[in-house]
Protein backbone atom coordinates (compact mmCIF):
# COMPACT_ATOMS: atom_id res chain seq x y z
CA UNK A 1 0.00 0.00 0.00
CA UNK A 2 1.16 3.26 -0.91
CA UNK A 3 0.12 6.55 0.84
CA UNK A 4 -0.76 10.61 0.14
CA UNK A 5 1.32 12.28 2.26
CA UNK A 6 -1.98 14.83 2.95
CA UNK A 7 -3.29 11.59 4.23
CA UNK A 8 -1.03 11.40 7.47
CA UNK A 9 -1.56 13.62 10.64
CA UNK A 10 0.61 14.32 13.71
CA UNK A 11 -0.97 15.82 17.12
CA UNK A 12 0.20 16.51 20.40
CA UNK A 13 -1.11 16.93 23.91
CA UNK A 14 -0.04 17.05 27.39
CA UNK A 15 -1.95 16.77 30.81
CA UNK A 16 -1.39 17.12 34.55
CA UNK A 17 -3.39 16.22 37.37
CA UNK A 18 -2.38 16.94 41.27
CA UNK A 19 -1.06 13.96 43.47
CA UNK A 20 -3.16 13.90 46.59
CA UNK A 21 -2.55 11.01 49.42
CA UNK A 22 -5.72 9.05 49.96
CA UNK A 23 -6.40 8.43 46.11
CA UNK A 24 -6.02 5.98 43.88
CA UNK A 25 -3.05 5.59 41.38
CA UNK A 26 -4.30 5.17 38.00
CA UNK A 27 -1.96 6.05 35.47
CA UNK A 28 -1.13 4.79 31.53
CA UNK A 29 -3.88 2.63 32.07
CA UNK A 30 -2.59 0.77 35.24
CA UNK A 31 -3.60 0.86 38.68
CA UNK A 32 -0.77 1.31 41.20
CA UNK A 33 -2.14 -0.09 44.68
CA UNK A 34 0.86 0.42 46.22
CA UNK A 35 1.53 4.11 45.47
CA UNK A 36 1.18 6.36 48.72
CA UNK A 37 -0.23 9.18 46.55
CA UNK A 38 -2.74 9.68 43.39
CA UNK A 39 -3.65 11.30 40.69
CA UNK A 40 -6.51 13.84 41.48
CA UNK A 41 -9.31 14.62 39.17
CA UNK A 42 -12.90 13.93 37.92
CA UNK A 43 -11.90 10.89 35.79
CA UNK A 44 -9.31 8.77 37.39
CA UNK A 45 -6.72 11.34 36.49
CA UNK A 46 -5.10 9.13 34.08
CA UNK A 47 -2.70 11.98 32.37
CA UNK A 48 -0.95 9.44 30.20
CA UNK A 49 -4.20 8.64 28.86
CA UNK A 50 -5.76 11.87 28.15
CA UNK A 51 -2.64 13.30 27.09
CA UNK A 52 -2.72 10.39 24.23
CA UNK A 53 -6.56 11.07 23.44
CA UNK A 54 -5.87 14.87 22.95
CA UNK A 55 -3.22 14.26 20.80
CA UNK A 56 -4.98 11.43 18.96
CA UNK A 57 -8.44 13.88 18.50
CA UNK A 58 -6.03 17.36 17.89
CA UNK A 59 -4.31 15.03 14.69
CA UNK A 60 -7.59 14.00 13.29
CA UNK A 61 -9.36 17.98 13.64
CA UNK A 62 -11.92 16.53 16.19
CA UNK A 63 -11.23 18.77 18.53
CA UNK A 64 -9.97 17.72 22.69
CA UNK A 65 -10.44 16.22 25.42
CA UNK A 66 -13.08 18.63 26.64
CA UNK A 67 -14.73 19.04 23.63
CA UNK A 68 -15.30 15.26 23.78
CA UNK A 69 -16.12 14.34 27.10
CA UNK A 70 -17.78 16.99 28.76
CA UNK A 71 -17.06 16.82 32.60
CA UNK A 72 -21.04 17.12 33.05
CA UNK A 73 -21.93 13.99 30.97
CA UNK A 74 -22.37 11.38 33.84
CA UNK A 75 -21.40 9.05 31.72
CA UNK A 76 -17.81 10.37 31.73
CA UNK A 77 -17.49 11.14 36.09
CA UNK A 78 -15.00 8.77 36.97
CA UNK A 79 -14.34 7.08 33.78
CA UNK A 80 -11.23 5.14 33.22
CA UNK A 81 -8.25 6.61 30.85
CA UNK A 82 -8.47 2.97 29.12
CA UNK A 83 -12.01 3.97 28.28
CA UNK A 84 -11.16 7.24 26.90
CA UNK A 85 -8.53 5.89 24.87
CA UNK A 86 -10.67 3.44 23.64
CA UNK A 87 -13.23 5.40 22.98
CA UNK A 88 -11.32 7.82 20.80
CA UNK A 89 -10.24 5.26 18.84
CA UNK A 90 -13.78 4.33 17.91
CA UNK A 91 -14.26 8.27 17.32
CA UNK A 92 -11.82 8.55 14.74
CA UNK A 93 -12.39 5.70 13.38
CA UNK A 94 -16.16 6.94 12.77
CA UNK A 95 -14.36 9.97 11.09
CA UNK A 96 -12.55 8.16 8.70
CA UNK A 97 -8.82 7.88 10.55
CA UNK A 98 -7.31 5.20 11.78
CA UNK A 99 -4.10 5.14 14.17
CA UNK A 100 0.04 4.52 12.79
CA UNK A 101 0.99 4.80 16.63
CA UNK A 102 1.04 7.14 19.66
CA UNK A 103 3.72 8.00 22.29
CA UNK A 104 3.45 8.97 25.92
CA UNK A 105 5.96 10.56 28.32
CA UNK A 106 4.80 10.39 32.07
CA UNK A 107 6.75 12.90 33.88
CA UNK A 108 6.64 13.26 37.72
CA UNK A 109 7.92 11.69 40.63
CA UNK A 110 5.30 9.27 40.71
CA UNK A 111 4.36 6.21 39.93
CA UNK A 112 6.68 4.02 39.61
CA UNK A 113 6.67 3.06 36.01
CA UNK A 114 10.32 1.20 35.16
CA UNK A 115 8.91 -2.27 36.27
CA UNK A 116 5.38 -1.95 34.74
CA UNK A 117 6.05 0.20 31.17
CA UNK A 118 5.90 -2.95 29.03
CA UNK A 119 2.69 -3.73 30.63
CA UNK A 120 1.43 -0.18 30.40
CA UNK A 121 2.01 -0.03 26.26
CA UNK A 122 0.12 -3.60 26.26
CA UNK A 123 -3.20 -2.54 27.96
CA UNK A 124 -2.78 1.25 26.32
CA UNK A 125 -2.29 -0.39 22.55
CA UNK A 126 -4.59 -2.71 23.25
CA UNK A 127 -7.23 -0.36 23.77
CA UNK A 128 -5.61 2.11 21.00
CA UNK A 129 -5.52 -1.08 18.13
CA UNK A 130 -1.85 0.15 16.96
CA UNK A 131 1.46 0.66 19.03
CA UNK A 132 1.22 2.87 22.29
CA UNK A 133 4.96 3.53 23.39
CA UNK A 134 5.49 4.65 27.57
CA UNK A 135 8.20 6.57 29.02
CA UNK A 136 8.81 7.91 32.12
CA UNK A 137 11.28 10.60 33.60
CA UNK A 138 11.49 13.67 36.19
CA UNK A 139 12.24 17.04 36.28
CA UNK A 140 15.52 16.39 38.64
CA UNK A 141 13.38 17.65 41.55
CA UNK A 142 12.85 20.93 40.04
CA UNK A 143 9.10 22.76 39.61
CA UNK A 144 5.75 21.62 41.03
CA UNK A 145 6.08 18.44 39.44
CA UNK A 146 10.11 17.94 40.99
CA UNK A 147 7.91 18.71 44.20
CA UNK A 148 5.49 16.16 43.71
CA UNK A 149 2.71 18.63 43.50
CA UNK A 150 1.54 16.97 40.57
CA UNK A 151 2.33 14.41 37.42
CA UNK A 152 2.74 15.47 34.00
CA UNK A 153 2.52 14.00 30.96
CA UNK A 154 3.09 14.55 27.24
CA UNK A 155 2.04 12.56 23.83
CA UNK A 156 2.17 12.20 20.41
CA UNK A 157 0.19 10.44 17.55
CA UNK A 158 0.09 9.73 13.93
CA UNK A 159 -2.41 8.97 12.16
CA UNK A 160 -3.38 8.15 8.36
CA UNK A 161 -6.85 8.59 6.73
CA UNK A 162 -8.37 4.98 6.49
CA UNK A 163 -8.14 3.29 3.27
CA UNK A 164 -11.12 1.58 1.86
CA UNK A 165 -10.74 -2.48 1.91
CA UNK B 1 0.76 10.53 -5.56
CA UNK B 2 3.44 8.49 -3.36
CA UNK B 3 6.05 9.55 -1.17
CA UNK B 4 9.76 8.83 -0.26
CA UNK B 5 9.69 9.09 3.68
CA UNK B 6 12.85 10.83 3.40
CA UNK B 7 10.47 13.57 2.30
CA UNK B 8 8.62 13.73 5.46
CA UNK B 9 9.85 15.93 8.37
CA UNK B 10 8.25 16.14 11.83
CA UNK B 11 9.06 19.43 14.26
CA UNK B 12 8.39 20.53 17.66
CA UNK B 13 8.35 23.52 18.99
CA UNK B 14 6.60 25.40 23.00
CA UNK B 15 6.72 29.09 23.95
CA UNK B 16 5.64 30.51 27.43
CA UNK B 17 4.35 34.25 27.60
CA UNK B 18 4.00 36.10 31.20
CA UNK B 19 0.29 37.28 31.69
CA UNK B 20 0.38 40.99 32.75
CA UNK B 21 -3.45 42.84 33.59
CA UNK B 22 -3.81 45.73 30.84
CA UNK B 23 -2.75 43.83 27.92
CA UNK B 24 -4.96 42.93 25.35
CA UNK B 25 -4.96 38.60 25.14
CA UNK B 26 -3.83 37.64 21.63
CA UNK B 27 -4.05 33.50 21.19
CA UNK B 28 -4.33 30.71 18.90
CA UNK B 29 -5.01 33.96 15.90
CA UNK B 30 -7.87 35.18 17.69
CA UNK B 31 -8.42 38.33 20.00
CA UNK B 32 -10.45 38.23 23.19
CA UNK B 33 -11.36 41.42 24.11
CA UNK B 34 -13.37 40.16 27.27
CA UNK B 35 -10.20 38.44 29.23
CA UNK B 36 -8.83 40.52 32.02
CA UNK B 37 -5.58 39.88 31.19
CA UNK B 38 -3.07 39.42 28.17
CA UNK B 39 0.07 38.24 26.89
CA UNK B 40 2.96 40.35 27.69
CA UNK B 41 5.80 40.42 24.56
CA UNK B 42 7.85 42.25 22.17
CA UNK B 43 4.62 41.04 19.69
CA UNK B 44 1.57 39.99 20.19
CA UNK B 45 2.46 37.24 22.48
CA UNK B 46 0.23 34.49 21.10
CA UNK B 47 2.28 31.58 22.56
CA UNK B 48 0.32 29.41 20.45
CA UNK B 49 1.00 31.10 17.02
CA UNK B 50 4.40 31.10 17.90
CA UNK B 51 5.07 27.59 19.64
CA UNK B 52 3.46 26.69 15.36
CA UNK B 53 6.17 28.33 14.12
CA UNK B 54 9.04 26.81 15.96
CA UNK B 55 7.40 23.03 14.90
CA UNK B 56 7.14 24.18 11.79
CA UNK B 57 10.53 26.09 10.80
CA UNK B 58 12.30 23.03 12.91
CA UNK B 59 10.54 20.72 10.81
CA UNK B 60 11.86 22.61 7.41
CA UNK B 61 15.43 22.93 9.02
CA UNK B 62 15.03 26.76 9.38
CA UNK B 63 16.24 27.64 12.39
CA UNK B 64 13.82 29.01 15.09
CA UNK B 65 11.55 32.18 15.83
CA UNK B 66 14.77 33.77 17.26
CA UNK B 67 16.77 33.45 14.19
CA UNK B 68 14.13 34.16 12.02
CA UNK B 69 12.33 36.72 13.21
CA UNK B 70 14.96 39.05 15.28
CA UNK B 71 13.19 41.36 17.97
CA UNK B 72 15.57 44.21 16.62
CA UNK B 73 13.82 44.17 13.41
CA UNK B 74 10.91 46.70 13.80
CA UNK B 75 8.86 45.21 11.20
CA UNK B 76 8.32 41.84 13.72
CA UNK B 77 7.93 44.22 17.10
CA UNK B 78 4.39 44.08 17.63
CA UNK B 79 3.85 41.84 14.94
CA UNK B 80 0.64 39.26 14.97
CA UNK B 81 0.61 35.39 15.91
CA UNK B 82 -0.98 35.01 12.56
CA UNK B 83 1.59 36.98 10.52
CA UNK B 84 4.25 35.53 11.78
CA UNK B 85 2.63 31.92 10.98
CA UNK B 86 1.74 33.22 7.12
CA UNK B 87 5.32 34.57 6.95
CA UNK B 88 6.59 31.08 8.13
CA UNK B 89 4.56 29.44 5.60
CA UNK B 90 5.66 31.76 3.16
CA UNK B 91 9.35 30.42 3.69
CA UNK B 92 8.71 27.15 3.87
CA UNK B 93 7.27 27.38 0.29
CA UNK B 94 10.42 29.31 -0.36
CA UNK B 95 12.67 26.14 0.88
CA UNK B 96 10.76 23.27 -0.90
CA UNK B 97 8.49 22.93 1.86
CA UNK B 98 4.71 22.10 1.88
CA UNK B 99 3.09 21.42 5.57
CA UNK B 100 1.08 18.57 6.19
CA UNK B 101 -0.81 19.56 9.26
CA UNK B 102 -0.27 20.51 12.79
CA UNK B 103 -1.23 21.08 16.18
CA UNK B 104 -1.35 22.85 19.08
CA UNK B 105 -1.86 22.97 22.65
CA UNK B 106 -2.37 25.79 24.61
CA UNK B 107 -1.91 25.43 28.43
CA UNK B 108 -3.10 28.05 31.36
CA UNK B 109 -5.66 29.69 33.14
CA UNK B 110 -6.32 32.14 30.21
CA UNK B 111 -7.96 32.98 27.74
CA UNK B 112 -11.21 30.41 27.57
CA UNK B 113 -10.40 28.89 24.79
CA UNK B 114 -13.63 26.38 24.59
CA UNK B 115 -15.93 28.61 22.98
CA UNK B 116 -13.67 29.86 20.26
CA UNK B 117 -11.68 26.73 19.34
CA UNK B 118 -13.20 26.00 16.09
CA UNK B 119 -12.90 29.62 15.02
CA UNK B 120 -9.12 29.68 16.27
CA UNK B 121 -8.56 26.32 14.34
CA UNK B 122 -9.88 28.35 10.81
CA UNK B 123 -8.23 31.23 11.47
CA UNK B 124 -4.60 29.31 12.00
CA UNK B 125 -5.03 26.90 9.24
CA UNK B 126 -5.91 29.75 6.71
CA UNK B 127 -2.96 31.83 7.72
CA UNK B 128 -0.77 28.08 7.39
CA UNK B 129 -2.45 26.67 4.46
CA UNK B 130 -2.47 23.11 5.73
CA UNK B 131 -5.00 21.50 8.72
CA UNK B 132 -4.21 23.37 12.39
CA UNK B 133 -5.87 21.95 15.06
CA UNK B 134 -6.07 24.01 18.39
CA UNK B 135 -6.71 22.26 22.15
CA UNK B 136 -6.52 23.45 25.80
CA UNK B 137 -5.58 22.11 29.21
CA UNK B 138 -4.91 23.63 32.27
CA UNK B 139 -2.05 22.43 34.81
CA UNK B 140 -4.77 21.61 37.58
CA UNK B 141 -3.61 24.41 39.36
CA UNK B 142 -0.15 23.80 39.50
CA UNK B 143 2.80 25.63 39.06
CA UNK B 144 3.61 29.15 37.47
CA UNK B 145 1.21 27.83 34.56
CA UNK B 146 -1.34 27.01 37.14
CA UNK B 147 -0.75 30.29 39.15
CA UNK B 148 -1.90 32.39 36.06
CA UNK B 149 1.69 33.70 35.97
CA UNK B 150 2.03 33.29 32.35
CA UNK B 151 0.61 30.74 29.47
CA UNK B 152 2.09 28.03 27.66
CA UNK B 153 1.98 26.60 24.07
CA UNK B 154 3.18 22.98 22.75
CA UNK B 155 2.81 22.23 19.22
CA UNK B 156 4.14 20.00 16.79
CA UNK B 157 4.07 19.69 12.81
CA UNK B 158 4.45 17.32 9.84
CA UNK B 159 5.80 18.84 6.36
CA UNK B 160 6.32 17.14 3.12
CA UNK B 161 8.63 18.42 0.59
CA UNK B 162 6.89 20.05 -2.04
CA UNK B 163 6.18 17.80 -5.37
CA UNK B 164 6.75 19.82 -8.70
CA UNK B 165 3.57 20.55 -10.25
CA UNK C 1 10.77 4.24 -3.02
CA UNK C 2 7.10 4.04 -1.67
CA UNK C 3 5.55 2.99 1.98
CA UNK C 4 3.58 1.64 3.99
CA UNK C 5 2.29 4.41 6.50
CA UNK C 6 2.22 1.99 9.11
CA UNK C 7 6.08 1.40 8.46
CA UNK C 8 5.92 5.43 10.13
CA UNK C 9 6.80 6.18 13.55
CA UNK C 10 6.56 9.05 15.70
CA UNK C 11 7.72 9.72 19.44
CA UNK C 12 8.43 12.18 21.85
CA UNK C 13 10.57 12.76 24.69
CA UNK C 14 11.52 15.30 27.49
CA UNK C 15 14.33 15.98 29.92
CA UNK C 16 15.09 18.58 32.44
CA UNK C 17 18.38 18.82 34.27
CA UNK C 18 19.30 20.98 37.21
CA UNK C 19 21.75 24.26 36.64
CA UNK C 20 24.75 24.12 38.96
CA UNK C 21 27.80 26.65 39.17
CA UNK C 22 30.99 25.22 38.63
CA UNK C 23 29.93 22.23 36.76
CA UNK C 24 31.23 21.92 32.80
CA UNK C 25 27.78 23.20 30.28
CA UNK C 26 27.02 20.43 27.67
CA UNK C 27 23.73 20.96 26.13
CA UNK C 28 22.76 19.99 22.18
CA UNK C 29 26.31 17.80 21.87
CA UNK C 30 28.17 21.25 22.28
CA UNK C 31 30.66 22.07 25.42
CA UNK C 32 29.95 25.48 25.88
CA UNK C 33 33.17 26.82 28.65
CA UNK C 34 31.96 30.22 28.41
CA UNK C 35 29.10 29.16 30.92
CA UNK C 36 29.05 30.04 33.72
CA UNK C 37 26.54 27.31 34.82
CA UNK C 38 26.66 23.78 33.64
CA UNK C 39 23.61 20.55 33.83
CA UNK C 40 24.10 18.25 36.30
CA UNK C 41 23.45 14.44 35.88
CA UNK C 42 24.78 11.04 36.30
CA UNK C 43 25.87 11.62 32.60
CA UNK C 44 27.15 14.80 31.02
CA UNK C 45 23.37 16.49 31.35
CA UNK C 46 22.71 16.38 28.04
CA UNK C 47 18.79 17.24 28.02
CA UNK C 48 18.36 17.80 24.56
CA UNK C 49 20.34 14.72 23.93
CA UNK C 50 18.31 12.87 25.84
CA UNK C 51 15.04 14.50 24.83
CA UNK C 52 16.01 13.16 21.48
CA UNK C 53 16.95 9.58 22.57
CA UNK C 54 13.79 9.28 24.52
CA UNK C 55 11.61 10.74 21.79
CA UNK C 56 13.64 7.63 19.07
CA UNK C 57 13.40 5.34 21.17
CA UNK C 58 9.87 5.60 22.21
CA UNK C 59 8.96 5.90 18.29
CA UNK C 60 10.87 2.57 18.06
CA UNK C 61 8.45 0.75 20.60
CA UNK C 62 12.43 0.15 22.08
CA UNK C 63 12.28 1.66 25.99
CA UNK C 64 13.48 4.52 27.23
CA UNK C 65 16.94 6.42 28.46
CA UNK C 66 16.32 4.50 32.13
CA UNK C 67 15.44 0.61 30.25
CA UNK C 68 18.35 1.13 27.84
CA UNK C 69 21.07 3.13 29.87
CA UNK C 70 20.97 2.00 33.61
CA UNK C 71 22.90 4.51 35.83
CA UNK C 72 24.56 1.57 37.51
CA UNK C 73 26.07 0.65 34.23
CA UNK C 74 29.64 2.21 34.55
CA UNK C 75 29.62 2.39 30.87
CA UNK C 76 27.00 5.05 30.29
CA UNK C 77 28.57 6.82 33.70
CA UNK C 78 29.58 10.30 32.49
CA UNK C 79 28.76 9.12 28.93
CA UNK C 80 28.18 12.08 26.57
CA UNK C 81 24.82 13.37 24.88
CA UNK C 82 26.34 12.22 21.89
CA UNK C 83 27.28 8.95 22.61
CA UNK C 84 23.97 8.38 23.67
CA UNK C 85 22.14 9.51 20.58
CA UNK C 86 24.64 7.60 18.32
CA UNK C 87 24.37 4.26 20.54
CA UNK C 88 20.42 5.04 20.55
CA UNK C 89 21.10 5.42 16.43
CA UNK C 90 22.45 1.87 16.08
CA UNK C 91 19.93 0.37 18.43
CA UNK C 92 17.22 1.86 16.10
CA UNK C 93 18.81 0.13 13.41
CA UNK C 94 19.34 -3.45 14.93
CA UNK C 95 15.81 -3.53 15.19
CA UNK C 96 15.28 -2.36 12.23
CA UNK C 97 14.21 1.07 12.03
CA UNK C 98 16.09 4.23 10.10
CA UNK C 99 15.75 7.58 11.38
CA UNK C 100 14.04 9.93 9.10
CA UNK C 101 14.51 13.33 11.12
CA UNK C 102 14.35 14.53 14.51
CA UNK C 103 14.00 18.17 16.72
CA UNK C 104 14.43 19.62 19.38
CA UNK C 105 14.01 22.65 21.89
CA UNK C 106 15.99 23.65 24.32
CA UNK C 107 13.72 25.83 27.05
CA UNK C 108 15.79 27.86 29.43
CA UNK C 109 17.80 30.54 30.79
CA UNK C 110 21.20 28.84 29.77
CA UNK C 111 23.16 28.20 27.35
CA UNK C 112 23.11 30.46 24.65
CA UNK C 113 22.20 28.28 21.83
CA UNK C 114 21.52 31.35 19.21
CA UNK C 115 24.95 31.60 17.72
CA UNK C 116 25.64 28.13 18.04
CA UNK C 117 22.20 26.29 17.04
CA UNK C 118 24.04 25.36 13.66
CA UNK C 119 26.96 23.69 14.69
CA UNK C 120 24.48 21.75 17.44
CA UNK C 121 22.55 20.67 14.62
CA UNK C 122 25.26 19.48 12.56
CA UNK C 123 26.66 17.19 15.47
CA UNK C 124 23.27 16.20 16.78
CA UNK C 125 23.00 14.81 13.02
CA UNK C 126 25.83 13.75 12.59
CA UNK C 127 25.54 10.98 15.80
CA UNK C 128 22.00 10.19 14.33
CA UNK C 129 22.37 9.83 10.64
CA UNK C 130 19.70 11.84 9.84
CA UNK C 131 18.93 15.60 10.28
CA UNK C 132 18.25 17.39 13.94
CA UNK C 133 16.89 20.70 14.03
CA UNK C 134 17.40 22.61 17.61
CA UNK C 135 15.71 25.42 18.45
CA UNK C 136 15.61 27.27 21.88
CA UNK C 137 13.28 29.68 23.99
CA UNK C 138 12.56 30.75 27.44
CA UNK C 139 9.53 30.40 29.77
CA UNK C 140 9.65 34.11 30.03
CA UNK C 141 11.15 34.14 33.37
CA UNK C 142 8.39 32.10 34.75
CA UNK C 143 8.80 29.11 36.91
CA UNK C 144 11.64 26.87 37.92
CA UNK C 145 13.29 26.71 33.96
CA UNK C 146 12.37 30.96 34.29
CA UNK C 147 14.50 31.29 37.26
CA UNK C 148 17.39 29.11 35.91
CA UNK C 149 17.30 26.52 38.71
CA UNK C 150 17.44 23.80 35.58
CA UNK C 151 17.20 23.56 31.44
CA UNK C 152 14.39 21.27 29.79
CA UNK C 153 14.72 19.93 26.11
CA UNK C 154 11.29 18.71 24.66
CA UNK C 155 11.94 16.08 21.32
CA UNK C 156 10.19 14.64 18.89
CA UNK C 157 11.07 12.20 16.12
CA UNK C 158 10.03 10.34 12.83
CA UNK C 159 11.27 7.05 11.94
CA UNK C 160 10.83 4.58 9.49
CA UNK C 161 11.05 0.52 9.54
CA UNK C 162 14.31 -0.03 7.15
CA UNK C 163 13.42 -1.39 3.69
CA UNK C 164 15.59 -3.64 2.86
CA UNK C 165 18.31 -2.94 -0.23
Amino acid sequence: MTIDPSGLRTGIGTDVHALREGVEMHCAGLHFPDEPVGLAGHSDGDVAAHALCDALLGAAGLGDMGSNYGTREPRWSGASGVSFLAETARRLASAGWRPVNAGVQVIGQHPRMTARRAEAEWVLSEALGAPVSVSATTTDRLGALGRGEGVAAVATALIVRAQRE
